[in-house]
């Protein structure tokens, strides 16, 4: 079968590899009906330690093509939404509505488990991992539907962890697709005022059209002090940090209100919170992490079936897999938003 | 009257100063009946920059005495509760339950406002700041009361910002009064487990007394071994950082669990959180802050005064204010827990 492998910095290619096959009696394989490329991917693409060899993609929809003797729930034919990270579904994490934290956890396609830029893909704890649905694997909602794999659930992790409230002021750090999706969730949990902050005109468009109503695009001091204007002096009681660089959690210690939290979904790239002393003396929560997509799903996914919500926009490209290297390309030059691949 | 002044490491004392008067419409006078010495005055006591002259003691008691032509509420001769923060009690803050946080907020005995180990006290927004209790001044329950000021509050505002939950698992890092406040808090919420963290026998076994389950007397990265294996290998749930050094918040990020919080309550003396990958992978929420004391003491004042908790036991020293200076003195040295004075 197909699959893309990363072998060094702008060094992505698909490539011949044994096909997917059942390795233990929990597995399930599905076959890859859509797939896409994240931002997180940028990170090993723009050349990270250990990254050569590594299967890539970590967002799917696909169809059962076979269970493993284990496999209880999910059945040969579904068509399933899978996580970014699998998980066993009876852990105490799990229970507790944190499955990103199982104690079976694994992430696909970082180099652990293989990945979803490809034909088919392994799914280790298919009845804990996958989320069956019953749509058509062709159905116009796939894209909106792929997002709950990653983005959205990420997005409104980082508003849940934000809590963002019902009135409430709220300031998303990055203009990609999971702080488009950011604006998304906290427009559905009722936020009033939503500052994007980002540079890119036709991610601003978009955010705007789901509910963003102020827009910052400077950075650094500049942008802090452009929010804090913007909240009567107060900064905002939720911030979504979507980005995961030193800079975007500088910003965002720097705009958020005294007794407000900051939610940070993206990987961070720095190895300490930044403003320890102002955090204190304002009462600052900061939370957040990976996404337990494989709950919010649950919670999601009516508002996409019955189009309250339709996060599939953030798409604007659409390749097959011959099309992902040259995907990466233009999502790194920030030429397109975020890149569906249909295997 | 007489005061407390702090003039260098190791150099404190009583001195005749000008009587506090009021200076605008809306301060109260009150004459102090108790106060005591906080874990966090040592940190002056033993030299911190720009010390000379400050007048020291944010927690206290007393009696008014004068009322500023503004003052509404407050009325000369009641007994009342000071926070360690004076507040409007009208900002949004305040309203939202973070007077701790008020627009106008400033810090007893810190440089800025004077201090309340002293014989008289100035106390700006007096409306806002000050809780009136119907008790008399010399009521045997007074120790307990006088916790509301920091302490006890403070110990609370640990155990809310870790997220103790009724069933859970806590940590308590540091065994000084605040966190042995935590416990009662801890064990007021409903925690299943407490463990305390520290190496002094007293303080130990009144931590026990009052609900603590374990104890870990290691430090450092065995420490976080011992919490680990009393907690399942999975961590605390909550962890409650009543110390304030990078060391105790290296541990506190060393055993908190995947999803669990770390409130942190000592005043920090580092300037960024360490840990933040994990944090991060784990979902680990950091929030704290000092502590919004005039509204917990609503929530706190009938469990002291109807008895179910008793946190003036941490007072195990009275002194005047000529002790005062022996009573800093005994508290570096770890001689005393904590100092309780009657002017």
């Amino acid at each position: 079968m197909r699959a893309t492998v990363m072998h060094k910095a702008h060094d992505v290619s698909i490539e011949n590899v044994p096909d997917a096959i059942i390795q233990n009696p929990t597995d399930a394989i599905i076959r890859i009906t859509r797939a896409c490329i994240c931002g997180s991917d940028l990170w090993p693409y723009n050349g990270g330690p250990n990254v050569e060899g590594q299967r890539m993609g970590h967002e799917a929809i696909g169809v059962v093509e076979d269970v493993g003797s284990g496999v209880q729930k999910i059945k040969r034919g579904q068509v399933v939404i899978m996580p970014f990270v699998n998980s066993d579904g009876t852990c105490l994490f799990c229970e507790e509505g944190l499955p990103a934290a199982c104690v079976h956890r694994d992430f696909f396609g970082n180099g652990s488990l293989d990945g979803a830029q490809a034909e088919a893909l392994r799914i280790p704890m298919a009845d804990g991992t996958l989320c069956p649905i019953d749509v058509a694997e062709d159905d116009a909602l796939m894209p909106s539907l792929l997002t709950l794999s990653d983005v959205m659930g990420t997005g409104h992790h980082a508003a849940v962890t934000a809590r963002v409230r019902r009135g409430g002021s709220v300031a998303v750090v990055g203009d990609g697709a999971v702080g488009i999706c950011g604006v998304i969730a906290a427009r559905r949990l009722g936020a009033e005022q939503i500052i994007i902050m980002g540079r890119h005109p036709d991610r601003i468009a978009l955010a705007k059209e789901f509910g963003a109503t102020d827009v910052v695009s400077e950075r650094g001091e500049e942008a802090i002090q452009r929010v804090r204007e913007l909240t009567q002096g107060l900064g905002a009681q939720s911030v979504l940090e979507c980005v995961g660089t030193e800079q975007a959690m500088d910003t965002s210690m720097g705009i958020v209100r005294a007794g407000g939290a900051v939610g940070r979904v993206g990987v961070p790239h720095y190895e300490s919170i930044p403003g320890a002393q102002q955090m204190f003396y304002n009462n600052v929560i900061v939370a957040g992490g990976p996404a337990p997509t494989r709950a919010y799903i649950d919670e999601l996914l009516a508002d996409v079936l019955e189009g309250r919500i339709d996060p599939g926009r953030v798409f604007d490209r659409t390749v097959d897999l011959d099309g992902v290297p040259d995907g990466y390309r233009a999502m790194n030059e920030r030429e397109a938003l975020k890149v569906l691949i249909r295997p």
